[in-house]
């Protein structure tokens, strides 16, 4: 099949889509399909789920590297003749109901609709180690990696909701969880501290940094600022980092988008954000009571594109 | 991996999902990687999807059958040791806060909580060559099956807001479409009439009846109650019934589970319904915005799966 698309400055597409990532390669699927002219700007196809050793939680695809799903999922897009310019968005300016995107080589493109779905950035601890262990034992994200530590020993650092309940979630599969805090009290929701301090598979470290991440091709222990059981350093199978993390919104702060207290961009049913012909989807937004997995960004990333299908036709294209 | 499943009468399942559609399936996964005991009570291995003779629009998973797409995610759910039983429920009871579910084998099965997730079925309008003609020429789903119908004729029976907008969508891909609908106005909303109005491609048949499908090998023509163009028979490539959806809830009706004025489930964020306990999923809920697909079932199916892993451990499993 064909589509004809070019990249002439003037050109006007329906949709830009700005992400690379489960949302947006999703929803250029479903605009392919709605015979939506659009493109997608993005520099990682895959998106962050490239960085995950393994997934196997994408109902019908077992087991596959988060680079080789990545690889997939582009492949599915540009089948349809979608463009992919593998490039950032600097700015967005909206003149006259036309979105004008400069992007980093300051080609500007035109759209009537864009789809922010850039999603998130870990939040780094920036410790020694840290980078080098990346998905050879260093996680982010317990409920994409802990399965792979059964009857190991992990830590977790942090103490939020998400470390905590990180935590409680790789008890019910590791041997050991220590969770290690910086301060002398978790600050997660009460009901959850107190499930940490019954379960006796979870052993909380407070007033602790961990500030180096050791092993030869695979973590094997962290040295701690401070001794614990007369050691500073703790031998470790895995260790997750729950320093949170943050949408990916730098680009858009001039456009006057809603977001939630954490900067997530709020949507509607259909991925409307507040501002007429700004849709978003995937991990950036508040959506899927805010479980943020491949599964929930691709469900939002075809939501949205029927809710730009719906608006390009009510604003008659 | 191993889990312990077993099928005696008093044993007490964390967890029952009904159904084995994408929805259930995906939760099912889920469940299994939180460590949720449960079961799955299905016939159908993939569910409604496997009548669909191709779907292309799943991100990462191009042009497979319904029947290889259900047998896939059958595969992924059962690799983490899940059981699915055969069989219909066609009885749920609460009792001091546990569920119990009649079989139709009058087999009992006990769970702390549900995951309503049986889907919809199609509404048929059970006229001749309806159901020889189903995947060869006769669909109940444009967005499924209309990329298909490139440059050829098809026909959209119906006058709600779904069959007009199944017939404006079809219209950017089809040389023809003809509307046949059996009153003298359509039903839908105003706008989406206009535009249909506006569109040269789409020809609407008013007062009219389609009594029989005909064809050799694939759907040629149908028969119509009333002469169009001098013809009671009209030549399709195509034919789209969109004579609406139902939820699957007889089961369920003793319960008190809200549903919508369609009759859809009620579901907040999470999965969960009004009844404590019970949470629901996929094409039978008002969730992901009315947009039922498999990409948007399979995400709710991931989202109960977390809203029952938190109400278990707040419930105290």
């Amino acid at each position: 099949m064909e589509f004809e698309f070019n990249m002439v400055n003037n050109n006007i597409y329906d949709l830009i889509i700005i992400g690379a990532g489960p949302a947006g390669l999703s929803a250029s699927i479903y605009a392919s399909r709605y015979a939506i002219k659009h493109l997608i700007v993005g520099t990682v196809l895959g998106g962050q789920i490239t960085e995950t050793h393994k997934i196997d939680n994408y109902p019908g695809m077992e087991d596959m590297s988060g680079f080789e799903f990545g690889q997939l999922w582009g492949k599915h897009a540009k089948k349809y003749g979608v463009e992919i310019i593998p490039s950032l968005v600097q700015e967005i300016e909206k003149e006259n109901n036309i979105f004008s995107l400069t992007l980093a080589d300051k080609n500007i493109l035109k759209a009537r609709t864009i789809l922010l779905a850039t999603g998130t950035k870990k939040r780094e601890l920036n410790i020694l180690g840290e980078k080098e262990f990346l998905g050879k034992g260093v996680s982010y994200c317990a409920t994409c990696d802990g399965f792979f530590y059964k009857n190991k020993n992990v830590g977790v650092i942090g103490g939020s909701d998400s470390a905590v309940t990180s935590a409680l979630y790789l008890a019910d599969l590791a041997q050991k969880v220590f969770l290690i805090y910086r301060k002398s009290e978790l600050r997660a929701e009460p009901f959850w501290v107190e499930l940490v301090k019954k379960n006796n598979k979870i052993e909380v470290i407070y007033d602790t940094n961990v500030i180096e991440i050791m092993g030869k091709e695979k973590l094997e222990k962290v040295k701690l600022d401070k001794s614990y059981n007369n050691s500073d350093e703790l031998n470790l199978n895995g260790l997750f980092i729950e320093a949170g993390s943050e949408p990916s919104v730098d680009y858009i702060e001039n456009l006057g988008v809603e977001t939630d207290e954490g900067g997530y961009i709020k949507i509607q049913k259909n991925g409307a954000t507040n501002i007429p012909g700004i849709f978003s989807a995937g991990d950036i937004t508040d959506g899927s009571d805010k479980f943020r997995q491949v599964i929930t960004a691709a469900s939002e990333g075809a939501i949205s594109a029927r809710g730009i299908y719906n608006w390009l036709r009510k604003e008659g294209k």
